[in-house]
Parts: structure tokens; C-alpha cells; sequence
């Protein structure tokens, strides 16, 4: 019977992807800088390390990494795309954060998708 | 016309979610480290700095995060739930690994979920 398997919840991961983005910002680690630390100090998540930042050469983008107590926030940016795709898993409960409008704003982004996804899953029962 | 709207494709994301596994597997570093490089190694991927590794106190399981030259990989496990979630980002084409498989027998996980998500969208027109 379905109702009985009980469902194992790890967290709330958001998958954003922005495409439509202005190239300049997207090679800004300063703007990505800024976005990483205003939606860890406004969903209240605690850095579990120093974020981790790389420039890559040219119009190769930028990569960073944070890892939280609540689990980790990730940005790739792709200026020869024009695009940029964020990950955020709180393993924690937390508001949803205003990703359309702020990448709008930040990086001048034409549209934002966001998927919300439930991490974990349904037990099947173990045999004995 | 839907057809003149060009798609942005910046990778593949592999979402996938452990259940049922063994505790102890999920709090040894060494068997999270040894997936990680067994994964970077056989999907032909280049780390571009060294993975960042928290043992969390207690049963609070252990996060790492690795970034690599074609986006990331992380682990959260949770061994309260018996439960692990990994994601694997490739902005250059990849195969699958065998994630079902190589996690039953790696973490002794009774479900494993993949779910495969292209990132980047579909670009709207600009005006002008």
C-alpha cells in the first residue's frame, strides 16, 4: 500500500537558470559576490567555509561555491551564452528567495526559470 | 512561433537521491572521497581546485564539494534518514554513470533516484 511507505525529506533544492543575461555582470565576481551574500543574509544560512571563487579565463565565466550548514549555494556563468545557473539546497526549511526579480536586477537577465525540488524519497520497505 | 526561439544549453544536471543506505557508510569520509574520485576519474573530469570536505558532528552526516573545470560535484548525507544527495553538473557533454548501481553498492542504499535536468532555457526575443 502506497500510504504506508514512508517519505524521506533531505531539504529544498532551487535550480535557476537565467539566460537573456548582460556578458559584463556574468564576468563580475564582485556582482556574484554581492548576490551569494545577500541570499545567505536574507534566508539566514550559516557559512560552513569560505566560499570558493574562480575566474576562468577570457569569456570562460566564473564559478563559485559555498558550503553551508544548511547545505551549499552554487553559481556557473556563461557569458559567451549569455546565461548564468544557480543551485541553492537548504536541507533546512526556508522561504523561497526572489530569484526572477533580483537576477532581473543583478545581471540583466530576459528570463529566469526556477525548479524547486523536493530532495530524498519515497522508502521502499526493506525485506526481514 | 515557438520553433524560432533558440535554446540555451549550458550542461546537464544529475540530481540524485539515496535512500535506505547504511549509517555508517554515510559517515565515512573515506567512502564519500573514494565516490568522488572514482566519478571525477571515470567520467574524464578535471577538478579545478581541491574538494572542500565537513564531517558535521554526531550522526549529522558529512558534505563535500568539489569544483571542478565542467561545474561541480557535491554530497550531503544525512544519516539520521539513511539517506544521501549528490548532484553532478557538466557544462561539457558527459555519459551517465551508473549511479543506481555504484550507490547500492557503495552506501548499501535500498532507492536511488536520478533525475537528469538540461540547465541554460529557452531565449526569449529582445525587443529592438
Amino acid at each position: 500500500m502506497n500510504h504506508a511507505v514512508p517519505k524521506i525529506t533531505v531539504g529544498t533544492e532551487w535550480v535557476i537558470d537565467a539566460i537573456g543575461c548582460a556578458p559584463l555582470a556574468l564576468m563580475s565576481e564582485e556582482v556574484l559576490r554581492r548576490l551569494f551574500e545577500d541570499v545567505v543574509r536574507e534566508l539566514d544560512l550559516t557559512p560552513a567555509a569560505p566560499a570558493l571563487w574562480k575566474v576562468f579565463p577570457g569569456e570562460a565565466g566564473i564559478t563559485g561555491l559555498w558550503m553551508l550548514q544548511e547545505s551549499h549555494l552554487t553559481v556557473h556563468t556563461f557569458p559567451e551564452h549569455a546565461a548564468a545557473a544557480i543551485n541553492l539546497y537548504c536541507c533546512a526549511e526556508r522561504r523561497a528567495w526572489a530569484w526572477e526579480a533580483e537576477l532581473i536586477r543583478r545581471l540583466g537577465a530576459t528570463a529566469v526559470s526556477v525548479r524547486v525540488l523536493a530532495r530524498g524519497g519515497r522508502a521502499p520497505e526493506r525485506a526481514g
